[in-house]
């Protein structure tokens, strides 16, 4: 381990977040918001100051996989604690492991909120809270990729971006890595300004329509009325809305092959096909189960339950209906549906459907050589043949998936707010949706929580985020050695 | 698929199964209840002169792995419908759904029950619901393979133990076949005799005893009284049928070695030591979690402790205290355990010890490959390295496992009893276990769901018992084809 390169690229990492907090500065002077100001000053020169004195570090070394794992885990625990600064210092959330909480829930996009109103909260730091769902979203390791002009090759950077990518493999859309960011970073902010259009267009307020877009694009879920989105009861705004949730589910690459022209190449795509079958099925299904609910509305049933699973699937958590209040089979099918959460190469959280389908075929895959032994069966994704490497990484995934589930559970438990609240609560955050069920369903909230369970939650949250590994390599004993065996070079 | 061979052995288990009735017929005249005995008669004569038929066919041909699956498969379905019969016959259970529901319950060891008031049972059915748990228990191909005198070589009945026995590998005890499952049974005799003496020596009535040890060795749990093993209030009495149920729960050629003086080996089992690690653990941690219940009473707190995870880990279902009351750790502890389950190769259900150890150490295999790519790590048990093939069939195994409990959970869902008992009640039914939380919690019973329901979870619990792939085998498309390709011969 290189302590000198880490260091540098946590100050960038700081640097890229001072930056980042300025418009919010804007946006306090624009609705005459001095407190919010003075929170912001201090809370932006500090990493401001602090980032631009490590990021001058001199190292010459290229970022092994082990380094890019620390950089990418610590940068984010950093940037969780400068980013909790704002609402620390203007007392607008008065305990510390609140500020965290909320901060880490806008980053890792779990929009899990402990404020009990949001509506009270000013400006400046609502745009604050919502924006940090659009930078974790894509990933700041990748912006940095994206800006950084690299003077070396393009390997020793993949390893940054794999660190921080969702999915079990990372799609190279350009063989160079800081292309493939930046065409990522395009795609995200275009996406993010055609809703954000959209929405102005079908009447929402300017400053409305940002935030929401912001929370749509990360797919986070914070929202800035008490009842998230049912407080737009324009149908027209709410189905923007979902549409846009559920396209931001979608691997990027697609989108970059339909820019491309590679049409049959994106709508073959496997883990696409999966994502729409399972949230149109979803939809399908639960919008008959709460059918009875909607007497002489059918309409709005399936509606509503578009808008819930799109939300629920992609992991952006905003609401329309109070799903909680749904039937037991609805219910128990969006805690399924959080489970197995967003397509690979997304900003959506949860397990993945790549490796959902990946499994799956697996299994079959088993099966079929149980009943013809003699003929030689493989899995296969999108054609090409999967490997062993890769088989076996899931299975790793799966299992560390299901421990930090249980641990968190049963430290959770201890708040005996009875099993529905314990389990949703874990799976809402480790999964990065925001919502969950009774207590912490989509009228609740999670400041009934003692502090300690608070910050397992929040572990939960950036476990969910950084898909566990880069976290458990940091913490594993023997990394931090300065003479550590490296993957590449020594 | 050679049907000759399948209808042959259907035919050996239905005429085994008519000889196990036979002593519910003595226990019915002695204890005077004629119309149990008028029940039984016909009961008795259809499987004997059907299997009697059957088993006479003439077919010269080995089993293939595919033919050890159906026959298993098909078996125990065909066992179970036989097995209800008398329950049936003697209208002491109106509906058959319920007379089924409850043999499968028995066969597959579950102990859940739909009766409400068990103590108005005839003696004669008491003693032959209780006996299904002895017979499912060792499993009956297991106690074919012991009495029936093979003239072929062992390799090819390996097929059926293969598909009965519980586990990702088989244990042979010896090299052949027939012996080890003699050896096998005479153990599990031996310990079954062992406990009811025990229980006698402490004052236990003899017909008690004798169903009671039923239920410990098949590790199944159905008492005879509404209270469980709660009814005998004495100490010695409940810390025996838990040490037995912990017993039980051990892979059983841990006994063979003993036996055979390998005391070493014996105790350097590593599923062994991860058994009692996961037991006692579980044991000291509810113990403390329920202590504020017990005041002035540790004791009792982790008497009652051991007594309900052994029960629960072991998958008995047996209970002295109502762990639906405790706080929520420890019924969160107690799910967790429940889907952990037995070691391999014992009486009991669930995922199994030495699965979920497999999983963990190729979790943490990964970890150290990723620590350190250039070092070789391989995963290795008991000392020996273990092939791929076995984790890649323990990840199918754990995909369809999660898959099955996704389904039966959302079906289970319409009956709108609340999660906590629709998730308990798949868990407790899928991994054999009998009692769940909340309604059928170890005060409830299984009897207020609808016949579809009452399906569906005797499915999981065949599915759970012959764990999940002989079934499944059984049910895809080309098995049944005469011609379908086999595994050895044509």
């Amino acid at each position: 381990m290189n302590h000198r390169i880490v260091a540098k690229y946590i100050g960038y990492i700081m640097l890229v977040e001072g930056l980042f907090m300025i418009p919010s500065v804007f946006v306090s002077l624009w609705f005459g918001e001095p407190d919010t100001l003075k929170a912001f000053l201090p809370a932006i020169t500090i990493p401001l100051i602090g980032g631009f004195l490590l990021s001058r570090m001199k190292t010459a070394e290229t970022i092994s996989m082990g380094e890019g794992f620390v950089i990418c885990s610590l940068g984010w625990i950093v940037m969780s604690f400068f980013g909790a600064l704002p609402f620390y210092i203007s007392r607008r959330i008065p305990h510390f492991i609140d500020c965290w909480f909320e901060t880490v829930s806008g980053f890792t996009t779990t929009g899990s909120t402990i404020l009990t109103d949001v509506e009270a909260m000013p400006f400046g730091l609502l745009y604050w809270r919502s924006f940090t769902h659009w930078i974790g979203g894509m990933g700041v390791l990748v912006f940095l990729l994206a800006i950084v002009p690299l003077s070396k090759g393009n390997g020793e950077f993949f390893n940054l971006m794999k660190a921080e990518s969702p999915g079990p493999t990372v799609g190279k859309i350009k063989p160079k890595i800081s292309e493939t960011a930046k065409i990522t970073y395009l795609i995200y902010l275009g996406l993010t300004v055609i809703e954000c259009l959209l929405l102005v267009a079908e009447g929402m307020p300017l400053f409305d329509a940002v935030v929401t877009s912001y929370g749509t694009a990360g797919t986070g879920g914070f929202g800035i009325k008490n009842n998230s989105i049912a407080f737009y009861t324009s149908q027209t705004v709410q189905m923007t809305i979902a549409v846009f949730m559920a396209l931001f589910g979608v691997n990027f690459s697609i989108y970059y092959m339909l820019l491309t022209k590679k049409i049959h190449d994106a709508f073959a795509d496997e883990e696409l096909r999966w994502y729409w079958t399972i949230m149109i099925g979803g939809t399908i299904m639960i919008g008959i189960n709460i059918l009875p609910m909607y007497v002489n509305n059918a309409g709005q049933a399936f509606r509503d339950s578009f808008f819930s699973v799109a939300s629920v699937m992609t992991t952006t958590g905003f609401g329309t209906a109070d799903f909680d209040k749904w039937p037991e089979f609805s219910r128990h099918m969006l805690l399924f549906i959080m489970c197995i959460g967003a397509s690979a190469g997304s900003t959506g959280g949860g397990i993945k459907v790549s490796r959902v389908v990946l499994l799956v075929k697996h299994l079959a895959c088993q099966m079929r050589r149980m009943i013809n032994p003699r003929k030689v069966s493989i899995v296969r994704m999108n054609g090409r043949r999967v490997e062993d490497s890769v088989m076996v990484g899931t299975t790793a995934y799966l299992t560390a998936y299901l421990m930090i589930f249980i641990v968190s559970v049963l430290i959770i438990s201890f708040e005996g707010k009875g099993i529905p609240t314990t389990v949703s609560a874990v799976i809402a955050t480790f999964n990065n949706i925001g919502p969950g069920l009774d207590v912490v369903g989509p009228t609740g909230n999670f400041s009934s929580f003692t502090p300690f369970s608070k910050f397992v939650m929040s572990v939960d949250m950036l476990l969910g985020r950084l898909e566990i590994f880069p976290i458990l390599f940091m913490l594993s004993p023997g990394v931090w050695r300065r003479k550590s065996i490296r993957g590449r070079g020594q």
